[in-house]
């Protein structure tokens, strides 16, 4: 059940399964809605295996749906002053255009990237918060549609300023400002949360993690980037360069169960695209109740009642 | 998790199921997703709850996704000689239009709406099958679009014959053909079935089931209509005029065992948007096998040990 960029455009791969084979922890092989697009017949149990990453059975065969070829699309990066107005942003495009990527990242983020890869600001104005978004055009009513956009968030203050690729080679450089913050910050050996809640959340939901951060480790810098168009945010906390790793480590997972306090507050999610596996074994709790829990755990026992499905993960 | 004439562009409603509270069997209160676009933490057992028709538990609550305001519309209805020509119909429209609807009917079923309703011919050539298809047009590019699509079906001999409605109030009527079937057979107390298979099957499934009727009951004459477009037909058998009610309705639940062999040999659904219920009880092993019906029945032991959410349904 990945997600990633495109979420805002097509939904979790979920959306994309029309059928699967599976074996289950009993021997059973299972043929689960065969491809159907309509099918109405019993609880689906297909939805149950997409995201148990292994610990009902083995996936064996996958029918998967496709849709159109994606239209042509234009990248935009703007210069916004403050979270709630990212928000604002995405309201205004997404009513005229359709967006296939609506993302978010920092100025130490930009910065960091700036720093590691050479690569020259986007714009002359600096800001505390940068939006970078992707549309699909089919004709040029659609681009007119994002010029007339594009000018409203400057004469509404939303953003500072901003730049709007013209080409396809300048769509892929400005691409750049956000798929490269993983490769810059990675020297910092940052502590990486993959987080979400409701879109409209996100600005209360990211203040509230800086608060609690500066609250117990003042000297760690965050570094925030993500898919904010579908709530889903990457947390990244930098290493101090005076720090020891295996310090920072433990500093992290202490600090770690009070930012995911402010998860389970805002009812969101400890894992919105990553899964659960070994690493966030504990965290499950943060995301789901004692009673799910429990559900979860009677469930893993009806279709794998030896515990021999990937054991040891997930729960 | 229903159904409909929408379905082939916006998919089943779990699609639309953001969020659900539910009240179990065993009592406990559980917040589903909570509304979140992305999360990936162990099974999705909202997914689970829609369509379990309250065998499961109760849902309390349901949050709910929503999409841009449709566009406008126009409906087309083409004449079209063979079956298998829906469906490269299909094709031809789908490539370079958006289409809300894809339903289709036969001659007989036309017939009856016309001797019931008084309306006029939708055109003048007969055809054994009708296809009548709704495309959304934000733009004229979409409508010259979609002239150019029906031109190529007269050409390649797909359509007969056609009409494309010039107004709101002409789509209304055109849509009257397929929407007033239901009311045009009831005089014939049908015997219903809403079943589904891949949409590329439909043909052959179509002719199997034709063919299987025709052996056992030659008598019995075969309404066809449905939403094509995503591989659901509904299959109406109408009691000849000279026989009983009760008669005809066990005749009907003999038959009906080949005609489930048939979907089943189709690997179809013998429930595509209406649920299993009391009445489809006994046809589920059609649609699923005997270790999945086993595995629903232990999954409703877990969230239903006593067995009290709405029982007797479904398994």
């Amino acid at each position: 059940n990945a997600g990633g960029i495109r979420v805002i455009r097509y939904g979790m791969t979920r959306n994309w399964v029309a059928g699967l084979k599976v074996v289950t922890g009993t021997g059973d092989l299972l043929d689960l809605n065969g491809g159907l697009v309509k099918n109405n017949t019993g609880y689906d149990l297909r939805h149950l295996f997409v995201g148990s990453e292994g610990t009902l059975g083995f996936i064996v065969e996958a029918t998967m749906k496709l849709t159109d070829k994606p239209m042509d699309s234009t990248v935009i990066v703007l210069a916004v002053p403050e979270m709630s107005d990212c928000l604002a942003v995405l309201q205004l495009f997404r009513r005229d255009l359709v967006l296939n990527a609506f993302e978010f990242f920092s100025h130490n983020a930009l910065q960091k990237v700036m720093s590691t890869t050479h690569l020259a600001a986007p714009m002359a104005t600096d800001s505390p918060y940068y939006v970078l978004l992707e549309f699909e055009h089919s004709d040029t009513a659609a681009l007119s549609r994002a010029e007339t956009a594009f000018a409203n968030c400057l004469e509404q203050d939303l953003a500072v300023d901003g730049v709007m690729a013209t080409s396809g080679k300048q769509n892929k450089q400005l691409w750049q400002y956000r798929e490269r913050i993983t490769e810059a910050i990675t020297p910092s050996t940052p502590y990486k949360n993959d987080i979400a809640v409701r879109p409209s959340q996100v600005p209360r939901f990211l203040a509230a993690i800086d608060q609690v951060t500066a609250r117990y480790f003042p000297e760690f810098e965050i570094v925030w980037f993500g898919h904010i168009g579908d709530g889903n945010l990457h947390l990244n906390i930098l290493r101090p360069e005076d720090w020891q790793v295996t310090d920072f480590k433990s500093a992290c997972d202490e600090l770690n169960h009070h930012i995911l306090d402010v998860v389970h507050e805002f009812r969101g999610s400890v894992s919105a695209e990553h899964g659960i596996g070994l690493l966030k074994k504990s965290y499950l709790r943060y995301t789901r109740s004692e009673s799910e829990i429990a559900l979860l755990r009677n469930l893993k026992q009806v279709f794998d009642p030896n515990g021999i499905m990937n054991p040891g993960k997930m729960l």
